[in-house]
C-alpha cells in the first residue's frame, strides 16, 4: 500500500516550526509495518493545497494530511478537501454539539469562528478527536483514501493511533494484530547492537518479527515489531525473541518500552527508601537536572553540588584540598562521593568529576571522567575517556553517571566498557 | 521566484531523524527574503527520486536537494541528477584531489568508495564544501536550476550561506545587499511584541525593512530583514529602526544577533571579575546547567546547590530552618541568597526557590517562584507565579532566574512583569 503524508501550514513551510509531526507519523507507521512513500510540505495556499491533494490522490492509496483544521481564515483543509473531491461543505450538527459542549465544560463560550471547524465535506467520515475542537475526517480524492488530522501534536498522536492506523491496517489487508516492543540501551553503538542481535528475527521463522533501531545519542532504541493473529499469538511469538534480546544486550539494557534511565534510577531508589546526592563538575548540574524535577523525586533527591573547580568541591565537603587539586583520579572521586554521602546523609552519593582537554571545541576534543558511587556498604569507581567535542563529552558523561547508578542499584558491574569511550 | 526543497534519505522519510535541515533551509531563505513554495521528502529510491526531480523541474525556478551525496550505495543524488538532466556522470579530477588531500591532512587513507563522491553529472557546476568530502553541485533539470547539498547539517549550512543564497539572490534579480538583524527577548508574548512594534517597518518608507518573529518558549526572537544597495545603505536604513526596536522593547531585550542569555550573563560577570553561586529547587540544576559548562565559566561559576526540600537548603547553609520550612517567601529567598554568597564568597548569588502545586500535570498546574540576588551591595528579590504544567513552569523559572540576573548585572529592574506570569 502506497502511503503519502502531506504537512500543511506556513509555519512548517517557512521553517518557523520544525516538522516533528512528520517524523512522528512516519515512525509510528513504520512501527506498524506501514511505510511512507513520500512526504510533501505545502503552505496555507488554496492552489498549492489543491494541486498537492490531486497529485497525491493520483499516486497513492492512502494520504494523511496534517494541519489546517483550525478556526482561522488560513485553515483551509476542509474547504480544499471538498473542492478536490468535488463535493460541498456541510455543517456537521453532531460535531457542532460536541464543540459547544467542549467549551461549556471548560466554562468558556464558543466563538462564532469555531463553527467553521464543524463544516465538513458532505461525504466525510468523521475521525474522532476527544481532546480538541478540530474534527478529523476521511474521504476519497482520486484513487486514494485521505485522512485529515489536526496540527496540535497530542491531538494528532491520539487520532493517528486510535483512528487512522486501524483503518490503514484494515485497508492494507493485514487482518492481524501488531505489537511494538522496545529496549533502551546505553554504551553500545548502533552497528554493535545490530551485530549482537544478528538472527534474532529468525527465532520466529514465519517472518512476523521485524528488528529496527533508532539512535538518540547516547542511547540506542532497539525495536521489535511483531505481527500475529491476536495478542496471544503475539505474546507467544515475542517471548523467545524478547528473552534472546535481553540475553544478548544484557547489562546494557537500561529500560524497556516507556521507561527512561532517570525514571528507572528514581524508581530503584524509591523502592528501597533510598536518597540521592550528586556532585558534578563539567556536567554542570545536568545530571541533577535529569532526575531532581521528576514527580516523586522530592522524596528521593537529597542534594546536588556543582562546581567547575575541584578545590571548591574539596572546600565545600571539608576534604583535603591536595587530594583533588592536581590530576583527578578514581581515588579523588571516591573521596568526594564518600564525603558527600557523609555530609548529606543520603543513602547513595554519585560523584562525576571531569577534566576537560585544553584547546578548541573540535571532534578530537575530549574529557577524562572519574566517577564514584558511595553507599553505606562502601564505594565503587571507574575511569572513562570520551571524545567528540564539548557537547558530546558532556552529554556522554551525564548518561554515564546515571547509567552507572542504574547498574549499581541493579547489582551489576559499573565498569563494563562503552563503545564510545577510549581508555 | 518559485523555490522548492527536496529532502532525500530513508532516515528522514521513515522519521528516524527529525528533518531539521528543512526548517533550517526554509528559515534561512526567508531571512534573505526568499520563499519556499513547497517541500518534498523522498527516500533512497531511484524511481521516486527521478520522479521528484522531474516534477520539481517542471514546476519551480530553483530547487535545493538535500542529502544523497555520500560514498555509500544508497547515496543516489549524483546518479539521478545525471539521469534527470540526460547527461553522463564523469570523474571530477579536481574534487578527487581535494578528497585525497582532505584525508591526507587527517592522517587517514581514502577508501575506494569515496571516489564515487567525485563522480558528477558532466554539466555540473561545483559548489564548494570546504569542510567535508561531499561535493555540492548545480545544474539545470527542466526549467529549474537544481542545487545539490550534503545531508551533514554543518556542511549544508555553510554551503547554503556561502554558495547557494548568493546564487539565488542573483537569479531572483534582486541586485541588492540584504541583512538580518535579530533581537532576543524574554517576558513578552509574541502578540505583545508584535503590537509594541507596530509601524516600525514604516520608519523606512520604501518597504525595504521586513519584521518577523520566531517563538521558542520562553524566548521570542524579533527579526528585521533589511534590503539595500550595499551594506552602507543597509546600515543607514537599519539605524533608526534598530534604535526604535530597542526603545520599545526596552529592558526585555536580553541579547542581539548571536548572543544568548547565558552568554550575556557570563560575559557581564567575567567583565567585572565576578563569580556566581546558584541555589535551585524545582529547576533541579538546570539554571547551573545553562551556564556552568560554557567556555570561560570555569573562572566564573563558583558553586551550585540543588535540593527539593527547603529544609535541606537551610541545613546546608546553616540557616534557621524555620525561616524557609513553611510557606516560602521573598524573605526566605533573600536569606538563602545571602547565606550562599557568604558561604561561597561569590560576588553574586542567585536563589530560585519554587513551590509547585499539588495535583496532576495539566495546563492549570502552576508554581510560585521566590527569587533573590545577593551581592556585596545588598539583596534584591521578586515573587512570580507561572502556570502551564510541570515542564512549562520549570523552563519558565530557569529563564526567569537567568534573566533577573542579566537585568541585575545591567542595572535594570528585576521586578518588571512578564506576560505569562500571574500575580
Amino acid at each position: 500500500m502506497l502511503i503519502e503524508i502531506i504537512c500543511t501550514g506556513d509555519e512548517v513551510l517557512t521553517g518557523k516550526i520544525v516538522n516533528t509531526n512528520f517524523s512522528y507519523m512516519a515512525q509510528k507507521l513504520e512501527d506498524f509495518g506501514l511505510s511512507v512513500t513520500s512526504g510533501t510540505i505545502v503552505g496555507d495556499d488554496r492552489e498549492e493545497l489543491l494541486a498537492a491533494f490531486r497529485l497525491s490522490g493520483e499516486r497513492a492509496d492512502a494520504v494523511i494530511v496534517n494541519g489546517g483544521l483550525g478556526p482561522t481564515v488560513d485553515d483551509l483543509s476542509q474547504e480544499i478537501a471538498a473542492r478536490a473531491a468535488g463535493v460541498d461543505l456541510v455543517l456537521n450538527e453532531g460535531w457542532l454539539e460536541r464543540m459547544v459542549d467542549f467549551f461549556r465544560r471548560r466554562n468558556r463560550v464558543m466563538s462564532e469562528n469555531n463553527r467553521k471547524q464543524a463544516m465538513l465535506p458532505s461525504i466525510a467520515e468523521v475521525l474522532d478527536n476527544p481532546i480538541g475542537t478540530a474534527c478529523g475526517f476521511a474521504l476519497d480524492i482520486g484513487k486514494a483514501r485521505f485522512f485529515f488530522t489536526p496540527g496540535v501534536p497530542r491531538e494528532l498522536r491520539r487520532m493517528l493511533e486510535e483512528q487512522i492506523i486501524p483503518r490503514l491496517l484494515a485497508r492494507s489487508g493485514v487482518s492481524t494484530a501488531i505489537h511494538l516492543k522496545r529496549f533502551h540501551s546505553y554504551g553500545l553503538g548502533e552497528s554493535h547492537v545490530d551485530q549482537l542481535l544478528t538472527g534474532v528475527e529468525e527465532l520466529v521463522p514465519d517472518g512476523s518479527v521485524k528488528l529496527g533501531f533508532r539512535t538518540h545519542y547516547p542511547q540506542i532504541e532497539t525495536k521489535l515489531t511483531i505481527r500475529g493473529a491476536d495478542m496471544d499469538d503475539i505474546a507467544r511469538k515475542l517471548a523467545p525473541v524478547e528473552e534472546e534480546v535481553r540475553k544478548r544486550l544484557g547489562n546494557f539494557i537500561l529500560g524497556e518500552d516507556d521507561q527512561t534511565l532517570e525514571g528507572v534510577v528514581l524508581a530503584a531508589l524509591a523502592e528501597r527508601d533510598g536518597t540521592l546526592a550528586v556532585v558534578e563538575t563539567f556536567t554542570a548540574g545536568q545530571i541533577a537536572g535529569r532526575i531532581a524535577h521528576l514527580a516523586g523525586a522530592e522524596k528521593v533527591f537529597r542534594r546536588g553540588l556543582v562546581a567547575r573547580d575541584p578545590a571548591e568541591i574539596a572546600a565545600t565537603l571539608g576534604l583535603d584540598g591536595g587530594l583533588i587539586s592536581g590530576e583527578l583520579s578514581r581515588e579523588a572521586a571516591e573521596a568526594v562521593a564518600q564525603a558527600m554521602r557523609a555530609e548529606t546523609d543520603a543513602s547513595h552519593a554519585l560523584a562525576v568529576l571531569i577534566e576537560v582537554d585544553d584547546g578548541p571545541d573540535r571532534i578530537d576534543f575530549g574529557g577524562s571522567i572519574h566517577l564514584a558511587i558511595a553507599t553505606g556498604e562502601g564505594v565503587e569507581s571507574r575511569r572513562s575517556r570520551i571524545y567528540g567535542g564539548r557537547d558530546w563529552v558532556r552529554l556522554g558523561a551525564v548518561e554515564l553517571g546515571l547509567d552507572c547508578l542504574r547498574r549499581y542499584l541493579q547489582g551489576l558491574s559499573i565498569t563494563e566498557r562503552a563503545d564510545f569511550e577510549r581508555v
